[in-house]
């Protein structure tokens, strides 16, 4: 799938003829090569996407990079440019609850999540020792009600001195409030554990067992000041019966969380998703 | 499936200690044959729920089902029992979309519904003629804001006049009052067009690209005077991306309501649904 | 979705660098907006894909399609390309059973298939009246083991009266000869009610049960000379367990048939079928 | 959903009128308490399934064993009983690929699955050390094929010192020969990299590419002497496209193996799997 060596570009920007031309023109004519190329339009809102990934000439990625964005620019698209020789740094927030933990972990591992995994934060120690055994450095920063504005002080400070690129919340269970979110800067990936807008907030698997759906479902998307509101990168469901109790929507949601979160930070790290709006556009 | 000369019972009721034996054993010593038995227990609630299926000795169904009546009253339970040799009534109600119509009516002549296709029912003429093509009686029944309870009125007066047991809302886009649900005191199936608790009143295929959400669903519920609230039967859900513009989650969503719909109607033909509070034990 | 009087190019051909560059180039360069691209690189293989859909400058299509097809030969590509305002015949061959014939006649009028359905053609004469109702013509060509060599040549002298550009064979029931494929020379699509390559041949819902196997499935794909081997475009599955029987497996078999079938037609028809080797590139 | 001190009976035998209200009786006359109760008939091989769970009274659970053994012999059944307070003791075997161990033994310790895990054993030593930072014994007994017949002379007498219930097969890529599980004499799950029967034996991601097909599988069977042939007891699959290469079938395939297999192994221990011929009844 990866071609060591490779640049991708996200665009998206007012709609015009000649776009697709003029981007693959452009590559072409510095002697790049075009791997993939992918768009999309909204006609409603008069929006262009583009997706695109090309090996640069003699495999010069700087210099492309940096040229891409001022032709972005002067065609009036909004553009970011990841090369593959890069990798994101991630940081992982988590809590006690370990199944997308170790899950978001194995897959790096297994070479499936193309970042480095250069820390795990969490309010409480209990995957102190989990951690530390898949030789990732883990932060204790315990949060109170009272304390909290200062502990995510701490977690902004500790996420520039790691020069973070993304935060996945793997069931954090703590909301981030605006103020981290604006001061961080960066993408931060949730994973929430129903099939939203049903069942925002807490304790969703309750709220399903209450209403008696069939189906329960988990939603990965970027956090944004509105809790369970920002834009929605993935969502699957499983099949429930009347036989489930909660504790059987909790093991089965389990699994849906693993996946839906797992692909969602797939897509997001291969540069596979843009944000416009309170939507994504995802170029899977 | 389906053995002539059978009867079903679905009850429920408090739970205590020799339900399964005794009702079993009910049967066994008239001489019955138990073909199908299934139960559920709801630990909170402390209800016992069963559907429990057998050939009556010799055959003589009514005889069973009035004693059964009687025995199940004597352990407490609420019973409703089912003949195989009888067929349930229905009337069909109908808009102008017709895709939910023509596949129940395709689905009855396959002899997948175990009922008897007696009407449909409609504020609009549009179907009148592909329904009188299928060899059932249209009506006709207009309904504005001003003539609504007149209306309703109407239409309680036919299915009573045509002793309907079930009516079934094939995208009929009226919302029916309580008076008219409590009037005609039968069930009454409706197919929402949007994955429930998420995207309840109108439009829902709006709401849900609106928000940009991966899949789409369909709810087969009963009708209940809180509209959209009533116990869910069946849900289902497809994928969509942000490809899909309004119209594509309409089409996509025609296949999901057809299919959520017709399952739901026949699980309830075949005395498989029960209600109990705002939810449903579905022994499928 | 679909725009009056846009082209779209269906390309395949050997690999090289700027292709995407130079198609888009060419279509910009003639005035062209092109609305919609999508490639796809076999890399093992070396081959290029591309859909590539545009609004020609002025409307102007019939000039665009010739140029285009000179344009691809000179840099190496095999080309197909349909014009929006040009729809496909279709006929479609049906033998006793109905759901498939329902379903597509009826997603036809719905205005999801892109085509004219001209003719039903048909070994038995049982749909002819429902054929006739639907206001389609309905052709009865009786193929007995003896017939056949000679039921084909009518079937195909059909076809070719008709100028009929896909056939569709909704559960036909027939195996058709490898000399009426040839004879033919247009597409054949065929819906096999099973997840292929599992239980090939006759009766695969019985070999199904017997096996013991917990999903059903149905797979539509090209017809070829070499029986449930040819190109598959789609595919889907449903779950089943013990309890349901051969008849069961049938019923809901004829659930994913129908979806299968009109999903892998729809596709066809708008140009987002290519066919290579013995695969298929489906850009969906 | 697990409750202390309960009995799980799974019966199966020529089907007679009664068989639900004398097992019923049975429990309910020695003061024992159903809780849940499922029954299967196979009218055309004419045989009676069901699986019982009770409390029995005064919670005496060998007594009611022993007399329920006694019993179903009376009945002409076969049975086999469960007691919810002992725990199988279950042997892991693993190859190098480590994703399908990972799952399982983070599933264990989660406690979905009710069961002792005592060991692993593998042909290769890679997952030693992992094995052992899980806390669980690793044997590496290293086959090939010159020494195929002693390892698995070896693996068994290890199998029969450690008093093992079930082998599970976690990928691991070696066949276990007709000698083996007769010496074993306890059932064997494996989890086959294919919706079975299509794509048997070695590299079915490669078939499947090579075919073409739309959707990849799993399928956790019993292992027996006929490779690929036992009986199946889950299945599930994934969408794939002509974007898949073979590396990520495997990659997706990996999610596939590991809940499939999960959930195979989670309802043999639960007393939910019932093998006759080369079928399961499962009663999930």
């Amino acid at each position: 799938m990866e071609t060591p060596g490779t640049l991708i570009a996200l665009l998206h920007g007012p709609d015009q003829t000649g776009l697709v031309a003029r981007v693959a023109g452009w590559i072409f004519e510095r002697g790049g090569n075009i791997l993939h190329a992918d768009q999309h339009r909204d006609r409603e809102a008069g929006i262009f996407f583009q997706r695109i990934e090309w090996e640069p000439k003699g495999g010069d990625a700087s210099a492309d990079t940096a040229a891409f964005y001022e032709f972005a620019a002067s065609i009036g698209m909004n553009a970011r440019v990841l090369s593959s020789a890069q990798r994101a740094r991630v940081a992982l927030f988590v809590s006690k609850a370990d199944h997308c933990f170790h899950d978001v972990v194995l897959r790096w591992k297994e070479g499936e999540l193309r970042c480095d995994l250069v820390a795990v934060v969490s309010n409480h120690a209990d995957l102190e020792g989990i951690a530390r055994g898949y030789g990732i450095p883990f932060h204790h920063l315990p949060v109170t009600a009272d304390t909290k504005a200062a502990a995510e002080a701490k977690q902004v400070a500790l996420l520039k001195t790691l020069d973070i690129d993304l935060v996945v919340l793997a069931r954090y269970m703590q909301v981030l409030s605006a103020d981290f979110l604006q001061a961080f800067g960066k993408p931060v990936i949730n994973i929430h554990h129903s099939f939203l807008p049903a069942f925002a907030g807490g304790k969703p698997y309750h709220q399903a067992h209450a209403r008696g759906v069939k189906l329960i479902g988990a939603t990965a998307h970027y956090a944004t000041r509105d809790l369970d509101e920002g834009p929605i990168i993935n969502q699957d469901v499983a099949r429930v019966t009347h036989r489930h109790g909660v504790d059987d929507l909790i093991r089965k949601g389990r699994d849906l969380e693993k996946t839906v979160l797992a692909q969602a930070v797939r897509w997001h790290l291969e540069g596979r998703v843009l944000v416009y709006g309170n939507k994504t556009v995802v170029f899977d």
